[in-house]
């Protein structure tokens, strides 16, 4: 597993650079390999609300092994995974999730909220490729 | 943070009074600036299964700083946050919840729930203009 | 049932003198004959970890149609309730919780949490005076 | 209110440093005044079964305005808070969690975990230090 603090600090520290250069106040999460809380920082007056939803999309999209946008479709009313979200308390199923790789293994995943969705997925972008 | 019991108080009064004057019976709400309980009052007769509905009206608008029927559109089937009620429990994505601003900084919220929504919406106006 | 807001309110208000006079701030709050909360307040001040305290002093008292104190003996290790807190999140085993009492049936209960339990003691017998 | 993330990560960081001059491995989370989580760093190697007592550390010191060490003498049993840990989940009774004071008002708490008690109470109060 190759995650380590350090490599997550430098997500964590990339977003909030790509967050702050876009006006934004955001909460930024990266899990490990085992789902499990590596690094979180919430930037100065971001939501409070969004503090669950970061750590959840990064969760989330470590747990599917895929970004947290791609699942938004699946889950529609009429859709193969339709009710997904209220398996778990804090499954995410909207874009700002992505996971994190390393010589083709996902070996962790960064999760960002305080913006509109396409805003999130931006900061979690430049976050990612950080890592 | 300026928020107060006594504030707070005055809040949950002015709510059972509009909600008085409706011939509503309703659950009402504060929180302060970090989402946690500072009032809440129970009208006779109101709805049991409406007390955590007025919490959580009253931490959402809190923690997402905004009215939480401005989320009700976000979360439809097929809009940005779709999905997002399951993200924590008690988050409410329909109106009643109102946060409150002291010179142009949110320090809390008020929730309401016990009669239709835009009932509900209208005890929660009444009662954030007292604040 | 004769529990309603207004004689919830002087029971609260009841406790908040009390607590006045002895120099405490302390979290209040006040069931029904269901266990259902009709009244809270959290006096400016009041630790934020005596939310939940005052809400499961309340919640056990009427669900056990005892003072809170009064369990304090019995889930003790060696005791017949050994095990008794972790049965369900909120239930509270030490003094401050009192059935509210109405020509001789229990139609609800007070919870004060803030000092010591002796004070929190106090301050709900006040409060419960008021019914 | 005047918890921000640098003053968090600053925080932190102090926590890292002493606990790496230590040989320790730990979990540091640092809260604001409401008890939410403002940043959070998990040391290479550290427990996964630290996280959440390290979170739980740092919003019990908040929650009760006190160090997570004081209330071990007072939950045991025969004590006047026996049973206090089952009240909330997430509740720690044991050192490592120290409340945040700017100018002598509470708006924060750090707390640690990973290694003995005592370590980690070592460790919070370098942390804390750097407040």
């Amino acid at each position: 597993m190759s995650m380590t603090l350090e490599r997550a600090m430098a997500v964590v520290d990339a977003g909030r650079r790509k967050a702050g250069e876009m006006g934004l106040a955001v909460n930024l999460a990266v899990v490990d390999g085992g789902c499990n809380l590596v690094a979180f920082a919430r930037m100065d007056g971001a939501f409070l609300g969004s503090i669950d939803v970061a750590l959840g999309k990064a969760r989330t999209a470590r747990a599917f092994d895929m970004e947290t946008g791609q699942l938004a479709g699946l889950v529609q009313p009429g859709q193969p995974l339709f009710g997904l979200p209220a398996v778990h308390p804090g499954t995410v199923v909207f874009g700002g999730g992505i996971p994190l790789t390393d010589a083709d293994v996902i070996v962790g995943a960064v999760g960002v909220s305080g913006g509109a969705v396409e805003q999130d997925e931006q900061v979690a972008a430049a976050a990612a490729a950080a890592f």
